[in-house]
């Protein structure tokens, strides 16, 4: 296994000349083939990589280099079009779908930035459920644990990037397809607010909540990715002040029944942020509550969204061919109104100018972005009443920033007694990316302070 | 009847102490008390009226004014709150509603620019179909015709506007229900692109299409009041070059069965663009064939929403009390499947972003308001099916707008034979409203080149 290098210390080495970009590129693509997990990659794209490897280095003779990230490799979450190959979303109904004709915008835009496509990582069926699971193409083992699932649905992406196989991978978020693969892996997750990075060439979850995102391995990385997705010319690296950090820290939904290690890694992070000058105020969020009321009264706009997209599918032959447990809660959105539909996007459009008025004069929000750390995939696999369960709360958080369009990034934040990552997440309000950005980044030291190596890692 | 004067006319007389603002608001009532159309203002607020003028004429005097409009009076459609009313939104079921707790938002944004509530006026009950007929509180009569329809929705706002009664009026536009009566009654209508005012305390018909708009004389007074409505402290009083304008003039769906004097005077007001400097490209936009056919497959969105917001009232009891046009249209939305509003919603998505890419660079759409001028009362009320055909037809062109979230302007530009109005509508982008007003400021003295006086106005 290649040692973990972050995307700051890829363009670094690159920039210095330290690395050869074509020889990096190799490297990866060596390091990918022998991967004894054969269910992260479900596609390389070895031809594509090498020469635009081969361009990033003779730009990099040149001293012309395109960009911070010329030259740093990434892999794409499945559902992203790449030119020539069908976007299989990590379902079988898909394989054998046309090529696409054009790659997604948001890889056209890392591309001009000089980043190299390696190939895709694999993802839950249609980008639907929280834990990561893909009876097609296999189930990514997260790397710190005994057959932990890697979260989902960017299931490859986070396990591709904890495991150093690729320092970026980009995935989607619809209710924590980021954040929550970066924290059952120890790697940083952010999601980014609607509207911020183009969606054009991505295979659709749910219009309304569908957003993108980057795992990597740092803040930092997160801050350069992002400024190529925009098409900035340069990332602006700002670090906020921790002192003018100000924490709205939940004391309703989010902390319940959370397990004892999150809890605690939570709360230490939190004193240790309160004594390095942050503000933090501890209330009740109305709205969180208000978000899971209007899921059980209505249904998920999710569910519905994902009907409405494969009705044809889930309600004909082809459900056969897909994930039973994909299926079977995507047909529960048939019993949704049209009524029930529209109450609650009216219902979520008042919810997010609420809380975004709520967070105005720069306030975040901060909770563990996990309830719980990644549990077994057999046990889950085994009992399809139990995968129920524990999906539902592996998304009761993070799902609580799309309906309400928060931006948000999960930071590590120290392990369970068993060696399992949890993780901190710092959420926004709709469009505060960069001062998101700027607070996670000072206070990501705060929050990995005593972290260090994942026992795992240590072994 | 009270000479008319443009909403700047009136601030530049107060401004200049010509006019007293306390008795320029008692002639104003006085007007309004004496106006033989009972049937256009539904509430008059005399004591909230006295008081803000008052207080206007003590800062005038003391010579400092709130703003331009300090003194300026001002009606509000019938939907928008105003604390201690009952909002009826044109309906008799809303008749014994509580009272408001408070005002609108927009109506606290304008006061706090000085300008004087005088009351509200009349529209289509619950601001559903564009003629502006109502059975509840009568059918305000359009003044340059014979028994001719005032437009609707915001049926008030037109002839309040057009009679004098009072320099500006807010509306609400969902398919055309401020630029239609703009139109038919020969003044100036601004509809706002998605999310430039705030909604709240606006009674809702459509969440996703609803938007506000000013009724007034001349587009120097939809620049002033718009300032106002977004707490700037002046207005940006730029005036674009005609020979920077550059129009698409659609040769699809909106030249359709338009009647000879709406096509002669458009035409007119083009050519006379064209000779003042204007780019004009006359093309096919295909966006604007695939609204009408979304709206033809999927059912329009306002329906939809619109029965979600009223499913009781016009499935129970209450519709025996609602305008029978209205409920029997609103009624047929409950068919629409879920599947099917999914469908559309998105398929706005991308036409919006399609169209506002293809508008990039500045470039506005130029086409009649509406394709007849205003039709008489007598018939349509006469006939339910003549109703819901012409009904169509007045929409037809404008819907357009709010589908592809365009900001608007319909600006006056000539008369049929019989001395009815037509309007020159000028459409923006999503956000553009800045560049549409500018551009509309400079080319509005040309498309009313000839213009003058209405022959009604004249006699």
């Amino acid at each position: 296994m290649p040692a973990r290098r972050s995307t700051a210390q890829w363009a670094a080495q690159l920039a210095a000349g330290v690395v050869d970009a074509a020889d990096a590129i190799d490297q990866t693509l060596a390091a990918v083939d022998a991967c004894d997990d054969r269910a992260i990659f479900t596609l390389t794209t070895p031809e594509r990589a090498r020469t635009a490897a081969r361009a990033s280095l003779s730009r990099q003779r040149g001293r012309c280099p395109l960009g911070w990230l010329d030259g740093v490799p990434v892999a794409w979450k499945d559902l992203f079009d790449l030119s020539g190959h069908p976007t299989t979303a990590g379902s079988r109904v898909l394989a054998d779908a046309p090529p696409a004709t054009a790659d997604a915008a948001i890889v056209t835009r890392l591309e001009a930035a000089g980043m190299v496509s390696v190939g895709r990582v694999n993802m839950t069926e249609f980008a639907f459920s929280g834990l990561g699971l893909n009876p097609h193409y296999g189930t990514p083992v997260n790397p710190h644990g005994q057959r932990r699932v890697p979260g989902g649905s960017s299931s490859g992406s986070g396990v591709a990037v904890a495991r150093g196989l690729v320092p970026v991978s980009i995935g989607t978020d619809t209710s924590g397809s980021v954040r929550i693969p970066a924290a059952f892996n120890g790697v940083v997750g952010f999601k980014t607010s609607g509207g911020r990075w183009p969606m054009h060439g991505a295979y659709p979850l749910s219009h309304t909540l569908d957003t993108l995102g980057i795992l990597c391995l740092a803040v930092l990385d997160a801050i350069l990715v992002d400024a190529a997705a925009r098409r900035l010319a340069a990332p602006d690296l700002r670090r906020g002040r921790i002192r003018d950090l100000r924490l709205i820290a939940p004391t309703n939904v989010v902390l319940d029944d959370c397990e004892p290690a999150v809890t605690a890694n939570f709360e230490a992070a939190l004193g240790r942020l309160e004594n390095a000058g942050a503000r933090i105020e501890r209330r009740i969020i109305p709205a969180l509550d208000e978000v899971l009321a209007l899921n059980a009264r209505y249904g998920p706009i999710v569910n519905a969204e994902a009907y409405a997209l494969h009705k044809e599918r889930v309600d004909g032959e082809a459900a056969a061919q897909m994930d039973r447990r994909v299926a079977s809660r995507i047909r529960l959105a048939a019993a949704t109104s049209l009524t029930a539909y529209i109450a609650i996007m009216e219902a979520r459009r008042r919810l997010v100018a609420e809380t975004a008025a709520m967070l105005e004069g720069g306030w975040l929000v901060a909770y563990p972005t996990v309830a719980h750390v990644a549990p077994s995939i057999d046990a889950l696999e085994a009992d399809d009443d139990l995968f129920v369960r524990i999906n539902m709360k592996t998304l009761r958080n993070t799902l609580l920033g799309n309906f309400l369009d928060w931006c948000g990034v999960s930071i590590p934040n120290g392990f369970d007694a068993e060696g399992m990552p949890t993780g901190f997440l710092l959420s926004g309000g709709p469009g505060r990316d960069d001062h998101l950005l700027a607070m996670a980044l000072a206070a990501e030291s705060i929050i990995r302070d005593d972290v260090g190596q994942s026992p795992h890692d240590r072994s």
